[in-house]
């Protein structure tokens, strides 16, 4: 049986989970934090245990050493040998991959020269598949991208309409992120409506902290709303979403901000939290808004609003929808953000299923029979989609 | 009969038309340029001719002295006393102004407060006033604002998502622009259909060089794609429209461009100019795009994409649509941009008059009788809108 490792490196974080596959049973996960400092957490659950360790990690190299011990000593795998691939999920892709991909020296090199559109996360995502190349130099390892599954959209939804240049010159274009969970919901939707996915219209509404929506024609995505950064089109957790950018060089001058500071606040200091003044966790604002509290309801509304814009816009450009799968953190258990949403688009003719919709973590679907568009909760699985492209890969 | 003048000064230009009320007939119409400079121009056209000279005008004051000149030389007007009001075109009306208004010194002043928000054009508009009371101290003035149709826009269709303090502090919302101009055509739309105003919902495109989308509820806007600036939203003649701030800062940086710079970029350099290369104006693109010049062809898409964008969800946000209506510049003549709109909208049951669509600049249905939300061009007429709204004010 073949183990495969789905791992999410992140700057000082190594995210892992270990699957048999093609079964997908997920035989253990965990979480390593605060690499690089004497109190880093090594924490992994299996079979319904946890085991959790405060220990100095120096690097990810060790983080990964110290990860393949436990499984050997938990006698979780056998020998390192039954782990047959790692696949990472990696940020930005930009316009090289538009598929996953067997990592090359190549391959990890143009990881870590797309830098320049990832900051943060390409360089921390290279990282964790070096630290594995040290440890296992013999396992094949595959990069999983964020942005692929958008590399097909066509030229009118990626293209702005800022000077052409800017494009030819520095990539400035719509990328979009969150590929990995669209094309998971998208798949699993087409199978739970009995369509093959080729002949499916999908409008899939990944809403978490972070938040983004696809059209996907056939599986395959035609647009999407997050942008050149994550910080476009949604409302989020912290984030503006889509908003006039001529309102920067206002606050700045108003704020005295450069223009960092000035971004960093529409990332960092906006969205659900900026206007509520409460949280960035939904849970809170719907309590918030229960508790008759205006900027509460103000930031729901808000937020409900842009996703419909979305699924209107997409609704037409895909000509039709055979399904709207909701899913992510708010998706697959905020019940009052899905029944706002399917409310205001009853001119669709989509009816909800109140019952159906009266539940939190489930695949269900929560529309009515004679909906007509039907509407879907599908709980997301990026390291499923990693595993099986891994495999796929590897083969 | 009474006699009003419609009047939109700008920095050193003053456009005017002399209209008889309440038959809103056109008595003379023309255009100051140049004021301030030795070989300014006055240009003026009343029944069919036209006289134009050039002359050293010093500023607005001697500009509408000269105009006043003119009108009674040339016999349009027997004696000022005719004229009962002046109509300004004021820009922003920020949250103060939610109807025309009659100007006083409080009000003038406010207008000129109000520079920050429209740096370029509240000052004009003031100086355009000043240079009338000056003039015509005995005249009754009005100022007509681009935002005011706007100021009924719900909070959740104004607010942004950015920090709340924005908004309170500095007045960071969504305005809307061209109100005027959406108000006109809304209201001629309920006419043309046959229905009261108070019980149609009507989406007005207004696509010029600049543009918006208005959702108009009850002859209410309740939606429109402007935002804090009229840089935001479709895709203009140089404007980019929406657009991912985070653009900004990795821009300025790769471009050596400060923030100021960066933002005339997006005002300036883009929209169907930046993306084509060719020209700002859309007769220019079709002629590219029957040339099959590709970025021609993305230009105008990218254009057409986010009319139906809007469109599609203005749709959803008032719950259906009883018209769609198209005017300005493209609006009124572009054939070609009318049709690829409608046949992107044929899955909300639209369909397109080709015949009637094959025409420019007249008020026409292009919509069959079969289609399921009436389509109409209908020319939009400010100058109208503003001596209606003195008429009413002065009265």
């Amino acid at each position: 049986m073949a183990k495969i490792l789905a791992v999410n490196a992140g700057s000082s974080s190594l995210k892992f989970q270990l699957l048999n596959m093609p079964e997908e049973d997920v035989i253990a996960s965990g979480l390593v934090e605060r690499i690089g400092f004497e109190d880093a957490v090594f924490n992994i659950e299996f079979r319904d245990q946890e085991r959790s360790e405060t220990v100095h990690i120096p690097d990810h190299a060790v983080a990964v050493q110290m990860l393949l011990e436990v499984l050997v000593d938990l006698q979780i795998v056998k020998s390192l040998e039954d782990i047959v691939g790692v696949g990472h999920r990696v940020v930005h892709g930009g316009e090289k991959f538009s598929d996953s991909v067997k990592i090359t020296d190549e391959v990890l090199k143009t990881i870590e020269e797309l830098k320049d559109l990832a900051p943060l996360h390409n360089p921390a995502n290279a990282t964790g598949i070096r630290a594995f190349e040290k440890v296992l130099p013999k396992v094949e390892q595959v990069a999983v991208f964020d942005t692929a599954f958008h590399q097909t959209m066509p030229k009118e939804s990626y293209m702005y309409a800022s000077p052409y240049d800017w494009y030819e010159k520095y990539g400035v274009r719509r990328y979009g992120f969150h590929g990995t969970s669209h094309k998971y919901v998208a798949e699993r939707t087409a199978q739970l409506i009995n369509k093959s996915l080729e002949d499916t219209k999908i409008i899939t509404v990944h809403i978490g902290n972070g938040g983004s929506l696809a059209a996907v024609d056939g599986g395959k995505s035609v647009n999407t709303s997050m942008g050149f950064t994550p910080l476009a089109g949604l409302v989020m957790g912290t984030r503006t979403g889509d908003i006039d950018p001529s309102i920067l060089p206002f606050v700045m001058e108003k704020e005295n901000m450069n223009i960092d500071e000035a971004i960093s606040a529409l990332n960092k200091e906006s969205g659900l939290e900026g206007v509520s003044g409460i949280s960035s966790d939904m849970r809170d604002i719907d309590k918030g808004k229960s508790e008759d509290n205006e900027r509460a309801e103000l930031a729901f509304d808000l937020f409900v609003k842009r996703v419909v814009d979305y699924i209107a816009a997409y609704y037409v450009e895909l000509g039709g929808a055979d399904a709207i799968v909701f899913t992510a953190g708010i998706g697959e258990n905020d019940i009052e953000v899905r029944k706002a949403v399917m409310s205001r688009l009853a001119v669709l003719g989509i009816k909800i299923n109140e019952e159906a919709n009266n539940t939190r973590g489930q695949e269900i679907k929560i529309s009515t029979d004679d909906s007509k568009i039907q509407v879907w909760v599908v709980p997301t699985n990026e390291e499923v989609m990693i595993a099986r492209d891994t495999l796929r890969l590897i083969k």
